[in-house]
């Protein structure tokens, strides 16, 4: 994991990287849904038997913001992790317990035509639990600035 | 706004959406940015002047998590709202004070083919700002269940 910050020079398609990693307790998981995501099969594990998760479950938004969290810290782009958007799939539900971690790979580095501070990356981020499955992908185009001088 | 649980037969393409409106405050984005998005754009608004937002801004997973929040409340799917992943982009931030509301629209409505109790919603969701600006476009596969008997 790099400790210096990140410039678009400094990045090549194929480059991967893996971030550090959180683990998420019942209580987080009730927590952000109360705030939300205020829906029985992230709220109360007995209601989530019955549903499509048959068991407790994150939002996927907190699996996304959890993601977010571990690139800020394992992927130190200069000037900071912007996204503008991209393609979000949850493959399978995050649980009480699971420790995520993220695995990155950049498919593309464009440097920006009209602007020559700056170019976006591609970047797939693969969330995994502790059993190597994938609970969260997002394809996302990432700002980058180029070494300024 | 319906009130009465949604299944498939109650839902068409074409069929939109509005639902109710949430206000972010600066104090909304800075809790959500310690705990998930942890950049001093998203965190102090002296900090924020000289980044690409100039001036603070929520972080996109904020906006994404508060749209949740408004879709759980305003289109209320039997059996809870469930998202299989989709397509997200935010064509501008969300900032402090801004009043946030969705827009879906239904794009399809496909039964499955292998379960006969269920099917698949695709719906363009907008949140918008008080002026009406997009702040969010995530267009989404949504689980949609058939009405029992």
């Amino acid at each position: 994991m790099p400790t210096e910050p990140l410039y678009l020079e400094d990045i090549a398609v194929g480059d991967h990287f893996v971030t550090g990693s959180l683990t998420v307790t019942t209580e987080d998981i009730q927590a952000f849904a109360r705030q939300f995501d205020p829906q029985p099969f992230h709220l109360d594990a007995e209601a989530a038997v019955d549903s499509l998760f048959a068991g407790l479950a994150a939002s996927g938004w907190h699996t996304a913001a959890l993601t977010m969290r571990l690139l800020v810290e394992g992927f130190p782009l200069a000037r900071g992790v912007i996204g503008a958007g991209g393609e979000l799939a949850w493959p399978r539900p995050t649980r009480p317990g699971d420790a995520l971690t993220v695995h990155g790979e950049v498919l593309q580095v464009t440097p920006s035509r009209s602007r020559p501070d700056r170019g976006m990356l591609l970047v797939r981020s693969e969330t995994r639990n502790q059993h190597g499955e994938a609970v969260q992908v997002f394809t996302v185009n990432i700002v980058a600035w180029r070494r300024p001088g």
